[in-house]
């Protein structure tokens, strides 16, 4: 099987899946899975479909032209199913890290680690996976410290950064420079307990459930497009280290989750929402 | 709004959705949602529209009639989106019960319940919703219970019989009469603790989650398609009938769940499973 | 079986389990279940005991005053467990006020609801279950309708005030008169959404998945301490008013789970937060 | 702090929290936490205690002897906290066997790994850590097989053997020989889908949650006394290859949760069943 992915966001209006149908049916193309949805209130239309060209004799750009010819507005992207390049910041805890790690060793997402960034030491367990690591101390000076990171970033190909545990605020010039492509996992099911140590945070109000959220990165806090989201039961008898210990299971599981997802091509983002098919 | 309900299920070929679209199309109705999916297993092909036909000079029957030309082997189903007449059989619980009646009362539930057949006296509560209530004590012979049961149902139109803590398993007959239209909550995780009590087995076992699971009824006991299920943490503490009560709980939602998706026109029986958009 | 609560809760100190057993042992009741908590941070001792007095001559009062004699400073409450006495304040929504009604009529909460006050007229309902109702619109003095509220609870003995999903804001006052005796359902997952509307605030923020969270009232809106928390997973296709849809079971389900533990005795307070055995 | 664990089970009588507390405040120690369980069905006492021996003249030896003393009959486990040695098995899949791995090298869990046995070369992973392994594939022969990976047991201390995801089925004999040490994990919600191939009986079922189950093991395929379980939601739409990719994070999760409990010492074993503080 070669299965091409395709996916179309545009203003909605009457017809439109059968005019995209149409074309992938002129195309010969296999339709394998086929999602749409209309999002009501801003009045605009998702779709994704994953097709199969086995035995087709088949042209990718000459059926994107026909689809933009009759869709002069919309944002396509049609192209093969393939690995993901990626990038991952870290600090000094290493669950999330470890677990992307494990995930490309055994195959289990479909990732390229092209490179690791920390601001602390964390290449011996890099090493164990014979992977690039750089250490990149942080500066007084951010703009200084951040473009020693894009002097690195700028000396690769990648799709995604993934944050994981990276505990630092990237400026909004970075975030900007990165649209769309960085990924954060935020230990608090937001938009309860934005901003530091939210596990001391949870602990202190005595909630009865925590959370993890994955984001994308946009240069407002914590406020990015939630990708996924899960949570851990909780009593009185845990205090705040305990509650840590809890959470960082559930955020490698939402972290890893919300990869799978982007990384499977199923996620738009529409405005500060997700669309997940 | 003027809502249609669309559902078509029939054999996988290339262009359903292309055909299916282009008709809706042509029909100038308004599509609110679309879903398809297609069950490689089985090359089956799933498609439920809603849509909307306001200002619209409309014929249901001819475009029912042009799909069916094109489809000639498919099951369409075409028709207004309308409350749902239901009839409910209980036991001796009342915590299903009560919740349908609540939900009908409040309009949480789209849902006119035509009678309540009960073999234990439930006309006290019934009575309080003014709502019809036929008690039919069980009788040695099944057959002829199940007669007296089909009598009453024969004098009322109605869409589905839901049963609400109905502990007594349906004879075949009575199932094939009514296909796909009872719905059961049984009170396990299936297919775990198949069969009586199953709180006292799960007891026994000593699981750490105890479930509930709504299903369809076929004449296979407890394996009928499954629509909802839902799970609620237990511990060492609690004997059986703690559990029992902590069920209680957890068959209400999950029961309320499914006729929410079913009532709602969502939800496909695909042989022993469900298809729901 | 005759019943006892026995609930201390005290600084803590050395040899606290042992002088309390000791005193339970020497009544000859018997234990039966037991537990203790150590607010480390707040050196603070709680313990729980159910207690069987079934063939023992046995004086409350005089257990009570051994124990107070041993632990000048504690809190003790020793009582037979009994039955709750409550009154429910609405506004519109039923279906928390539908659920309490009908707990209470299948005995699965072990209540008296004595009445039930809204500021929208619920006779309807409320009459199904032969409760008294009291309807009490709003005024634009709140004291004043405080007062009329008050009136009145003043004529009736009751354990707890369960708010039912009333939409109002009580006064510092009100509060402090009631204090820890008003149990609140808030619609959202705390402390995420506080205040108005939190589906149309989770709906704005894209989250995957929305909760709601029983808590005592204290005169910081939304920020007693919580007693019961849950949630359920939406996505992209929910607009604001599925999600209230979907919101309702939940909140039903979290208040009746909070009952359960505050009506079975297991439920202490300690400052903004709940000990749960 | 110098912790200590206390763990006690008995027939039940009275007076136990008492004469236990007794000889604990006679010792000087302090109470960290404290729990009881009376499992009133088989009338079994369960008692943990987590003691501070911080600046006391304290003999181990002598409060177990005072301890046997009053409780004869008594099972009494009395020791300092200490890290767990573990013994890890494992087949192809190096999901759990990964994650166990990080939580060493993470200090995530208390342990020291002191060996993986598997029956294909996980040798490339394993060796990144710089952890023992021993290949010893599958003999027709099941005893002499067993044999094989008796002798390398035998050379080692080690407190548990953890199956990570270990496929074969061990003989009665084996599980005797290291009885209430063997943990495993099950990729299925436990009763449901015993045997092989859970996640295919689970997709030819059409279930709409798949779970996995650590449990002790016993002579009994997958009926050991479980420790923990959890679930995840799936739909129609996935296949039985995506509901074990799906299975497989649940997997990782539920034998770390298992892990943490048991090597905290918070385990007891009671028939078929755990009761767990």
């Amino acid at each position: 099987m070669s299965e091409f992915i395709l996916k179309i966001d545009c203003d909605d209006e009457k017809g439109l899946v059968f005019k995209i149908a149409n074309e992938i049916f002129k195309s010969g193309l296999n339709i394998i899975s086929n999602n749409e949805f209309v999002d009501s209130t801003n009045k605009k239309f998702y779709f994704l479909a994953k097709l199969d060209s086995e035995g087709i004799d088949f042209s990718k750009e000459s059926l994107r032209l026909r689809l933009q010819n009759i869709l002069p507005n919309a944002n396509i992207y049609l192209d093969e199913k393939r690995t993901k390049n990626i990038v991952v910041f870290a600090t000094k805890e290493t669950h999330c890290l470890g677990d992307i790690l494990l995930a490309e060793y055994a195959k289990e997402l479909d990732i390229n680690i092209k490179m690791i960034i920390a601001n602390h030491d964390l290449s011996d367990l890099v090493k164990r996976f014979d992977k690039n690591f750089k250490l990149i101390k942080a500066l007084d000076d951010r703009m200084e410290y951040e473009q020693l990171i894009k002097n690195e970033l700028d000396k690769i190909d990648f799709d995604y950064i993934v944050l994981a545990k990276y505990m630092r605020i990237l400026s909004k010039d970075f975030v900007d420079t990165y649209k769309d492509k960085i990924i954060n996992i935020h230990h608090s099911f937001l938009p309860a307990f934005i901003g530091a140590n939210p596990y001391l945070q949870a602990y202190n109000r005595g909630v009865k459930i925590i959370g993890a959220s994955a984001h994308f990165v946009t240069s407002n806090l914590d406020e990015g497009p939630i990708i996924h989201q899960d949570v851990v039961r909780i009593d009185h008898s845990m205090n705040a280290s305990e509650l840590r210990n809890a959470g960082r299971k559930i955020e490698t599981l939402v972290l890893r989750c919300a990869l799978e997802k982007v990384f499977d091509d199923r996620v738009f983002i529409n405005n500060n929402k997700t669309i997940i098919f």
